[in-house]
């Protein structure tokens, strides 16, 4: 642990009051303070050690869509560093804007250290209301309205689920050994076939828009028509370049699987479908609603053998990639009749998926700790 | 309270990972321990003095029934200990079983040292899908996926409610000196009318399923066609015979009260009744629902003199047995034109009844302790 | 610091048990000892100094009323403080009295040191069932069921708003250095026009009921036939009689800004329209309810030139009163066609009314600590 404590104060941090809500915007320095961090949090609390660095404070969690794993994360990691959850139900449907953004952050924060948000179910909104939220504390801190400024966390938006990620990255690290092993090792992030329709982009944009940035062999897989929000494909590309490793896209699930060293197979809606459903969510058309969810399901239906068998897995490099899958996974004969991967492969990773998972509510806290500590050198200090 | 840590540290404990779901399943030294550290820590409290023995930490509580009193006192519970309340929403009528229940048992597990269950709705569900939890909770402990081993409450199950009867249990310790005091002592857990219809078994049965082990004369008394689960009618008559106390079945309210040194009136649906429903529930069958509601306060109806009145009362030991309920009594002309129990009763005994039902914040913290720390014997020489 | 610690002391408290419910029953010491331990508390917490009174312990919610303002201003003084907060959700219509209330105050108050209730629908129902509550649980109290005494704090009802007026007061003691100084300051406490209709009058009320005992000039404005509940407005003029200010009512806007210091402009129901709507919910009248709405707001539209405009603000004393308002205020042109105030003037004073807001987590929080703790000196001591 204490090699982690050395190594993230080399880094160049100036994390309080910068937000956590795009990967792709974070140097690669914060990037790893993230990882030693949650890393850090994670092993002292399997020893039994607390990690209370607030003494008291809110963590105000907004969520937007459903979501039962991610709250929890968000409450572990908020109890785990010391302070209280405190829910804001929105209506789902309920898009405010301007003046009311301003005025509810503001209201909501007095006592306020993290501010967490979900808002995934429009395109083109989500990421906009995060800004919206952070540019409201960041006036009301430097008015004087704030003593502090709450460091806002996105729990997925329309473009990006950082936290995911993040811990997809953690797993990764610690399977492979380290963040060099991990160059030129090749992923495939590849759609699934599931029999239900409109998930988010934001874990593929996710993977693609983190993992290009280290040396690793990206190849994203999908049907055709299936594609993601393009500046995110573009950036991935340039990232990939950068870090001397490579992107491909490709519509041949056997290809991207071919020699992988990790497989990421899971369903989205194609970006198309992203945007017209956003339009008809706007206008309220029902009609509209249920019209496009059908047509999407029955295109889906063409592309049930986009499965993760064992078939599928004797591609990868020795027949053993590690699967990966940020849950819950659509398993074939268990959790629905035809899905995203066979319950002998699910049933193989279970507890890989499992620990995959496990890093989620430290890197929560991880990011809290360094968006939210006006100091949090010396508070790792206190730490340890 | 060093007489109660004294003791508690004679006992033979091997609770860590030990869940609390039926009481028949603990051993007599489990179940004291628990009394004593329930007695200790309301002492503790009633002194003014902090009962923290976790830093930080969640309590799960997943409701599948409403409930007011009991959120409450796992709430408490959990604060008073230093865990934090994360409530887990589920649609009431959704039985999740399987890959379902594993994986969201350890996803919400990460940082979570209590899980407190209550599914008292349908026969045959609530015990096996604590089972289910507990099974899921113990493998991602022995996988190494949890840190820690969340040690599991039943608040309510179809079969067992054991923080109700283990509260009840404390206030006879407390109201009549001791254990040892209750042998030969009469309780007549009598049935009363009610004008609602499908109040659950598992008060009575953990009455009679608990206290039979006291040497306590236990006597059940319902109308005919008022029984309860078979299985533990029969333990509850095999255990009398044990603990040399003895256990009656009466279809007479008056028989059963005739020299009772304690009284607990309080209504629950017929055996059959809460086994058709729990079909109808599953088969969504409202319109059989609502017959089977009808023809059911029909035959109540027949039964409106099993009310617990001054009368009654006289024939108990000395016209002054203590009048027991898990609250809220159904009292006539207060809450209802004809119920449970006459106005004069249950105002002589209100204070007494608060009483019963102040225990339960402290038993519930107490079996989260003995549950969940793993060094409870420890933790408890830290407290004092 | 010191020298609100060293004033407190030198005032004549007895809060313990004594509940915060309305301002007019609090002597001026107990006043000023909320508002100087708010202030207390907003530097420490400014300063990044906890302010951890207790060391566990609820602190119960009890919303009859949509609200989150106010939520997260109970939440985030609770967590201040040191408690955990638990919310009761109670169906908003259903109002329970007697024996439910008793039972239900005392089941839920094992653990707890504050219950905070909102309940501000029903004209003479929501004080009425605080002072029910307040019983119930002095009664607990002494009967020795409850270890601790809860203390209540008025969360808005019908009568009062005590931790909105007490913030505003706060507010006002800064912005002009010192209670003393607010001797003959004139506030025009006015009505304005609202597209909504049935806002509470507990505002109004609050502000006349409490800034009337210092001495201010205090004017009151509205249409005819706007006015508050009688009784209050008898009050505000004896206490205004009494501390040597002045109390005026007008039902012209322009007169009530002339010279005025400060202006609060809001929208309210006329105490007749409250009156009669009480009437038709509890009768569950809802085509009585839409035709009651309809008559308001036709009756509201003739009196759209009740707007806080520039101009309006030119009258006041150099152009330049202090706007107040308790939020969300309804702004022409943003968050309505047209409202309360215009956008240039609320825009001009938007930092002033979201410093106002922010008095009211620490008001709150100075609420809980006289109220609740048995000792608040000494515990003032070990905080500082």
């Amino acid at each position: 642990m204490k090699e982690n404590i050395d190594k993230i104060k080399s880094l160049n941090l100036e994390n309080y009051g910068h937000d956590f809500l795009l990967t792709w915007n974070k140097t690669p320095d914060e990037l790893e303070a993230t990882l030693l961090m949650a890393e850090l949090l994670k092993e002292r609390h399997r020893q039994g050690k607390p990690n209370l660095v607030f003494d008291s404070g809110l963590a105000v969690s907004i969520f937007r869509d459903n979501s039962t794993r991610t709250r929890f994360s968000f409450a572990s990691a908020a109890n785990a560093l010391g302070l209280a959850v405190s829910d804001m139900d929105e209506e789902k449907s309920q898009v405010s804007h301007g003046e009311t953004v301003r005025e509810t952050a503001n209201m909501i924060s007095f006592m306020t250290r993290v501010i967490g948000i979900r808002d995934d179910m429009y395109l083109g909104e989500g990421h906009s209301y995060m800004k919206e939220v952070s540019a409201a504390v960041q006036a009301g801190f430097e008015e004087g309205v704030l003593h502090n400024r709450p460091g806002l966390i996105n729990l997925q938006c329309d473009i990006d689920h950082p936290t995911q990620s993040m811990s997809d990255l953690a797993m990764l690290k610690n399977y492979f050994g380290s963040l060099d092993n991990l160059k030129g090792k090749k992923i495939a992030m590849s759609w699934a076939y599931s029999p239900s329709y409109g998930k988010p982009l934001s874990v593929p944009q996710g993977i693609i828009g983190l993992l290009t940035r280290y040396g690793m062999d990206v190849t994203l897989a999908h049907p055709e028509g299936y594609s993601l929000i393009p500046e995110v494909v573009k950036l991935a590309d340039k990232q990939a370049q950068v870090s001397s490793g490579s992107f491909q896209i490709t519509n041949s699930m056997d290809e991207a699987f071919s020699g992988a060293d990790i497989v990421y197979p899971k369903s989205w809606a194609p970006f198309d479908v992203m945007e017209e459903r956003t339009t008809l969510l706007k206008q309220g058309d029902q009609a509209g609603l249920k019209g496009l969810e059908k047509s999407c399901l029955t295109n889906n239906a063409k592309f049930t053998d986009w499965e993760c068998t064992e078939d599928k897995m004797k591609l990868t490099k020795g027949g053993e990639a590690l699967y990966m899958h940020c849950l819950p996974a659509d398993i074939t004969g268990v959790s629905c009749e035809q899905g995203e991967v066979s319950a002998s492969v699910f049933d193989k990773y279970r507890r890989d998926t499992y620990l995959e998972a496990s890093y989620k509510p430290f890197i929560i806290a991880a990011m809290m700790f360094l968006t939210s500590q006006k100091h949090p050198l010396s508070a790792l200090d206190k730490l340890a």
